[in-house]
């Protein structure tokens, strides 16, 4: 691997340790050995002590969005409430709709934040086998208060809370068990920092027994398929990629040694330095209360022409940010992933250089 | 890498060379770059030039299984014929039932094949939306007749033929388009000889159409879902395994070279060779004529103790093949997997320490 490379400053994939990568480097294995039992019991055993969940965890080879589908198709038998506050969340209404199910939508402005009162006032009106709601939505960088949410819910025990956490497990702490979340699911690529191509799904008894005694469901990506295969035997269903789950291992033990609360203040300082600089040069995209801890998205109130200066930056510095979301937010908007591995000297970095580049 | 390491003979995942290991050591890239696309559009246009195919090709991040589900989520609303003859035709019959789809079974004891008289048979008595067909039975050693249900089916183009050719694609020579199978799927830790957690699906434009149309169906290994995002971006609707596409695109390379009939002629003197071998000192397992060009199941009519000898033979020589599959085959057979980049020598080199280590 040559030392000069790209180093990513997007919402994901994010950049992977040189060490990460190369704990590829193994033969491989039968998927019924010994040594895949080894290998799979150990980063199924370490996730759950790095999120301190007394859940199931289910790492598949997939992405994350394999769960979006699988959890609807296991959980919801007719009616699920969606909210939307921006692409990615609409992207799980539109696969609940793909399957066939009755979809409500609980709609939000690019940019607001899902509120726990209007999640109340919503499930006072209608019986929904689940609710699902994305904790960071990474197309417009606002991170919705899913604790709240979570509690709320405390009050509608038929009704599954169903998160997507793509781009913040891993970046911003959240005590699963606590508030009572049903299902969580990220995609390793993001704030695990780790190679893409695996996605980790923590269900609760609730969930895992309502999959397993539905009617109808998922079988790749499906919970208690996958639950119950490693209860059973400590290994996957179908043949995993042996490969990225070494990496997975190598990387979960430097998580487990930063720790779950060491790896959220890290990003609690990124963050925050970047949302004062972001302040100072020009504007907050999101809602304020509300800004994710793992990427901000800026609004281009200087009027740069965006996808200039980051493909100059790219060529000049090789650092690579993102501008914004869809044709939409594009131009408008921009936005800096700062998670995984980055450090608050490694996001100074960045924003040296823009200021450098943009003339601020 | 160390040079030592268990040489697998097992029916996958297969011996993968070190360079197409070590084509993973790259650092990331965005998954919108591209980068990306012209990585995804050179391996899946490779994949077409290598299988001469004209129809779609889909490579998505997940094992196989995932297709056996979402092809049948995507083309059957109502009915599905799936026939049954070993262990993961049976699956694929599980999946569909859990699906919620009517299935009904064409059913052959373990080791017999799938007749094309048969299916015929079936269709003209009721009306499917498709039928389930295993290309290669990893489980008993049976290679069906595809080509020749193909063109029985050619007489009910409302049904639709779902082929799983998991260990066989790669490693035993079919002609999609003359034979009119309209999907046809394997993962790339088989015949292909590559890291798994990727699968391939080829689809025709009859099955892309009705996915396209169909009221429900699947996202995520979707069919006109990763179609159309190919179709129009090159590119994947969720993020890759970006590793496990270098290592592809390295070891196609190699397939190109050696060619589909090239790849098949290997397969067929490997296949050929353990035959007789088998002839000569045990009995096949399966129906005679329908024996897999890619995995021999071998009756062990010596009365061995299959476990030891295997896990012996692992120890002492670091190669290893595979028992029966499941309970009931378990010490009643054992199979040799001679596929992905296997060559008569290496082949030749197991059988030999069988034969002495067993006292042949």
């Amino acid at each position: 691997m040559k030392e000069k490379h790209t180093r990513l400053y997007i919402p994901g994939p994010t950049e992977v340790k040189r060490e990460i990568i190369e704990a590829m480097n193994e033969w491989m294995f039968g998927h019924r050995s010994g040594t895949m039992t080894d290998l799979f019991t150990t980063i199924t055993e370490d996730t759950k002590n790095f999120l301190g969940t007394d859940n199931h965890v289910i790492v598949l080879s997939a992405s994350g969005t394999a769960f979006m589908e699988s959890t609807v198709n296991d959980l919801v038998d007719k009616d699920v409430l969606c909210s939307t506050c921006g692409s990615f969340s609409t992207r799980q209404a539109q696969i609940a709709e793909r399957l066939g199910k009755n979809v409500d939508r609980l709609d939000y402005e690019w940019g607001k934040a899902v509120k726990p009162e209007d999640v109340r006032e919503a499930l006072e009106k209608k019986d929904y086998d689940a609710f699902t709601c994305v904790m960071n939505e990474t197309s417009t960088g606002i991170r919705n208060p899913i604790e709240e949410i979570g509690d709320v819910m405390k009050d509608f025990p038929d009704t599954m809370l169903l998160v997507d956490a793509i781009s913040a497990l891993g970046g911003d702490y959240i005590d699963i068990d606590k508030h009572g979340i049903d299902v969580i699911f990220t995609s390793v690529q993001k704030a695990f920092a780790m190679p893409p191509g695996l996605a980790v799904c923590v269900v609760n008894d609730k969930a895992y027994q309502r999959s397993k005694e539905a009617a109808s469901g998922s079988f790749y990506a499906g919970l208690a398929k996958n639950i119950d295969y490693y209860k059973k035997k400590g290994q996957t269903p179908s043949t995993p990629a042996i490969s990225l789950m070494l990496a997975y291992k190598a990387q979960m033990k430097r998580m487990l040694e930063e720790g779950h609360k060491g790896r959220d203040q890290r990003h609690k300082d990124m963050a925050s330095y970047t949302q004062k600089w972001a302040k100072k040069h020009f504007e907050m995209f999101p809602e304020e209360g509300y800004w994710s801890q793992t990427v901000s998205t800026i609004k281009n109130t200087q009027g740069l022409n965006i996808e200039e200066l980051r493909q100059g930056i790219n060529e000049k510095y090789g650092l690579l940010f993102s501008n914004g979301y869809g044709k939409q937010l594009k131009e408008k908007t921009f936005r800096i992933g700062h998670m995984g591995q980055h450090t608050l000297e490694t996001v100074k970095e960045l924003t040296d250089i823009i200021e450098k580049e943009a003339g601020l």
